[in-house]
């Protein structure tokens, strides 16, 4: 509370000598000013500023997750940190509405100049995505802006390679969660019959509801594919399998301890974990809307013609949409509830740990 | 001025007695209240009174268009309305957060009673689409839902069917355009001469900015395929085989009408046409936009579980996100833009023709 | 899970007859077709439809509270309602936007064929008011929409001013809430010490801070009323003083409790009330905001002419901003935190019982 | 076309290395690390970057204007760099929702470190208020961040008082523009006419429409307001007199210029001048719905403490909210408008002369 510190003076706190020195348009520099290279520079500024504080958010929930046993304090602190990186990911999507201000035909005044430069460069980004756990083996490539990383950011990403991501460590909690022990044999055993029960159900609405008999065999088709979804929760060589494929990506304990959470989020301590879980496909959701976005403006920008760092970035971006998603797993465990009615009961002394002590004291 | 006019309540005018006793939760009907079923009925029907909104809009710039020779007034008026159907877009696509509040276990608690209903059988919906041109041979098929349709509903389809949609009526009004008389064959060459010597600079960044020999053809080969886009520009034969194979809609003459209006829309007279093509195209993304948070959005609350109208809805949202936009021949004119430097300077005759005949009197 | 339920229709499941039934412009009506008043009517309606969801939420986040002894699950069903409600009133005032389309001009087409009615006879916003818990002494009067109210509606709204608000539902959990007794005398006297410490750095703050001796003055004299308000923290008396003048509403052993949430909202027991706290200051806040903005919107649309129900709605607004707060006494919380460094350790088997029982078994 | 230039890299072009080294936390000097201030640096730097970006159009906009004759190109283009600023106000104001996941709590762990600094010493922000135009003898004073200036920032600020603010040279524009020569003395006693017979139709709904007497005797004074209001419009000694005591700031021949664009928007070569005021409104109306929802994240952050920087943050952004517009006598041409039905009509040739020259050719 005693403040032996300096005075501080807001310019000089914020650096200000430095962020505002910041901008060196290329247009001026070649003596043919382009009124909006201005806000072409702000905005991708504007973007590494924010991906910097993800950075740092993402860093510290991992350094949380990396304890060998995780306190519960630490999901609702995580919780809180994640929470923000969607309140940033929301604001980067819409800041894209700012730099459509911009039309094409004032991008060509000075885009020849910044070439072969291209966002796709951007160190930031990449270990955003690295530290979240984007799988390599799904990732599209692009050579280009690979290759023309220095040596510093070759390193960093090396680095961010060589640590658990945040997926893994994911994975690795949910394994290791008590709440998994809790139900038991017997609860998968009717948890089953009921998603029987679902499936069937689902089966006779599709031969009941009318269409031609082309539609409704497609229909029965995407069914089976659905209970082969089911076969791979049950039997741990259905799921390797789906692993094989690329349809699954996260452990089959994980997944199952992931499941419970959501089928049981209702009880006290499972409330901040569900939310943890939850936020995770938020930010998955929402870097795929970043994505989209993008690929818009890009194409808004610039139709079909190769970028400046010579991609069709439109092209490029579409086909990250869906691939890039690092929590695909959870975001597909709705797949796999079922309603309430349908569920199995906890046993009363498994309900009753699951509440909180003190209030009953 | 003078008001004979009986006085208004409030309450009576916006007819509070129907809105208001238009939710009936089947959930709270079969004995088994579901509290979310109230947002979801709410949700789906502040939709439809926006759609209702949307269709006021669009019939009314399509009566505008409708006349022999569209007045210059009306270009703004179409603006003004068409900018109002951008607003309400936006917050459509906002409005999926709200619905997003529900979780999946929520939704399951009434999820079975609505079976087989479906958003995809909204009538209004598919008349917004109608309306703005969607090209029919590009709709994914949706035969459920085509088949649920009452007469009424199929009637009013059939009627949109028959008019001009805005699609047509903007391309008869390109085409007519007086704009497209103006520069004359004289540009058309320079414009073309500035055309090949950017293609050539492309050609060059691509062999002199390195990645792999693959790389390198593939993004040759891309050029190609910009090169022959702008040979769609100049060959009317081009031009057509593009139309045959999907790759192009709208008519050659009105497409260089509005390249025309891109290129030169610093003139006072292009001013307004021009903000009339690229809200078009704002419209058109935000639709796609909304169609790709809409698929997000299935697929968090059932995952790959058929709907309850017995489609995967997910998937066939993700398959229209692309297919249905309606006005891509105009978002796709960057790919024709050269730079301001590049482009033919007017002729001073045609230019002054282009200012506004008023401060010079 | 068997559904012996008839086939559902989207459309008559929506009751769309009565929905798209209830737009009844009277400028058609009268002869005078305004194209505008469509959307008019719409916004307003999109209003109803989400005040009726607000209220659905309401009542049943009231409910939850009226038992006698508030289930720790409710808190968090709480929020998650409430949470709702919040996303919903961000879509209100963004809501704004879409009706500030309509130009003052085309406003004035149909203005004068509206004449009496006004927004402000909506009785379902003055219902969330009352469930909310506006306090009565500090609502702005507005007599002449009073005056206008159907039997209906003045029964309606009786009622609900019956019934305990949300405000006071909350008060009285906060005071029954058995945190409030975990502490102990010694907390509050070393909170007191700790506060006394960080005013008086306040006070050196202000003293070496330079400004003119006048400055200087006012903020000592702030900073008096800032010591004030921690004198109403400690002493029943000046608490009931600061009640008098309508400067506290909430009662001191309320307050203390919602305190003790804030400062140790960090232990599990606490995260989903400090949530459910917090949610209400958002709700708070977002109706402020929404209030502002609307202020503006009829600013915009009529400058400072009456309104159509006989009111300046403009000023009559911008006077609500602030003196409509609900929630004001846990808005203010804020005041009396004090640094994580400077407050008193919980005892160890205090902090035990915050935890939860179940992982440490 | 030709490219001499040495290839661009991305990071070097953005200038990361300077952009990513300047976020230096207090608290991390100080060797007490908090997580939160990573945030708190770079919402700040974010906001500045921003502000650089406004000044850039601001600027580039009072440069169009101060030409001796505005030509009607330089209209056009103004407004699409003020639509730039609508939408990065937008964002400035959304971007506070990311600052608010930062708790009260959170920020008392550095808060102390920050001593005396303040956001009210932002020399940008301070330069966008001037540039606009905001009237200083309106300016709510502020003078312990006034007293904290670096010499080359008072510089800076000394600069910007000396030229003609955004204000000014809209206020000369409008004076000197020829369309107010248009419609001549006729027209003015026609519209004075028809006011008068508004004002009349509104004495009679007040009459009429019930309430107690002391609401109508209130509501009559109202009106008289309003009428007076209008005697400002047609006597220049009554605008003289709103002017000296602070209720009306432009010229009346400005006003009334701008007074005709509103009502004559509808007209082609009006379009663009409709759009530019309506924009410069809606830039005013932003700034201050940021300040008011600034005013309540402080308010959230710290109550009614004093700031870092010594000032009750919280009262003082209240106060500025309203008087710290720039453009209230735009905002309140609303209040002159009348119905497009009472509206005198415009002689033919002079309505041809609003029209465009070219397509009659």
């Amino acid at each position: 509370m005693s403040k032996p510190h300096p005075p501080i003076v807001y310019g000089e706190y914020l650096r200000l000598d430095l962020l505002l020195a910041s901008q060196s348009p290329k247009s001026v520099e070649y003596g043919q000013p382009a009124h909006d290279e201005m806000l072409f520079i702000v905005v991708h500024q504007a973007y590494e500023l924010w991906f910097k504080q993800i950075l740092h958010e993402l860093s510290s929930v991992m350094a949380l997750f990396r304890a060998d046993s995780v306190d519960e304090r630490s999901i609702g602190v995580a919780v809180s940190r994640l929470a923000r990186v969607v309140e940033i990911l929301k604001l980067l999507t819409d800041q894209l509405r700012v730099l459509e201000t911009m039309t094409p035909l004032d991008f060509l005044d000075f885009r020849d100049m910044l070439v072969p430069a291209s966002g796709f460069e951007s160190v930031q980004f990449r270990l955003i995505e690295r530290k979240l756990g984007l799988n390599p083996a799904a990732r599209v490539p692009l050579e280009r802006a690979e290759a023309r990383r220095t040596a510093a950011d070759a390193k960093l990403l090396a680095e961010a390679e060589g640590e658990s991501s945040l997926f893994v460590l994911v994975e690795r909690w949910l394994e290791r969660t008590p709440f998994l022990e809790l139900p038991g044999y017997q609860f998968w055993q009717s948890y089953r019959d009921a998603v029987d029960r679902m499936l069937e159900t689902d089966r006779r609405t599709i031969e009941e509801t009318g269409g031609t008999p082309e539609a409704r065999a497609a229909q029965l088709t995407e069914l089976d594919v659905t209970r082969a979804s089911f076969d791979g929760l049950f039997d741990e060589s259905v799921h390797a399998r789906l692993v094989a494929e690329g349809r699954r990506r996260m452990s089959l304990r994980a997944t199952l301890a992931a499941l419970l959470i959501h089928l049981y989020r209702d009880q006290p301590i499972l409330h901040v974990p569900f939310r943890f879980l939850t936020t995770l496909v938020e930010i998955d959701e929402l870097l795929a809307t970043w994505r989209y976005r993008h690929a818009q403006m890009v194409h808004r920008m610039i139709g079909s013609k190769i970028g400046t760092g010579g991609s069709s970035g439109h092209r490029y971006l579409l086909s990250t949409v869906e691939r890039h998603r690092v929590f695909a797993d959870l975001d597909n465990l709705s797949t796999f509830l079922i309603s309430r009615r349908a569920l199995p009961a906890l046993p009363a002394d498994v309900e009753r740990r699951l509440g909180f002590y003190y209030p009953r004291d």
